[in-house]
């Protein structure tokens, strides 16, 4: 079985309005030093296989068709073996 | 400078209706394997700021005020100085 942490960002091109809307509100605070701020997701799961490969296969399937909108976001992963 | 990324998740005795929705969409397209999904956010911005703990200061404001629920999420952050 492994653990599945993923990242989802909009690509650095595609505006994040959410972010903007955000960093507005921290400015309201008297956090001016804040800038830049991208909102994305960070998904967690497990895969029951034993296989990697075919653990990465599914991974791969759930991110690009399920998990991410391939036109304006990238995603990556990583793997952890549990028992 | 800082770069900070920020984890956020939900605690995990809040139940995850959007993970639970996603994973069944997964079965449908023969992902059986997928289980306990749960989404959260992954959030990037800059701390325009020279001074490590004056930064974290901030992160932690902007993080328990703007950026996560304390009621039911949790957060992590990392810094990273940048140039």
């Amino acid at each position: 079985m492994f653990k599945v942490k993923v990242i989802i960002k909009r690509r650095p091109s595609i505006l994040d309005p959410q972010g903007k809307a955000v960093e507005k509100g921290a400015a309201h605070l008297g956090l001016t030093n804040i800038k830049n701020t991208r909102i994305g997701r960070f998904i967690e799961f497990t895969v029951d296989s034993a296989d990697r490969k075919a653990a990465e296969k599914e991974v791969n399937e759930y991110c690009s068709k399920l998990l991410s909108n391939p036109i304006m976001e990238d995603y990556e992963f990583s793997l952890e073996e549990i028992k």
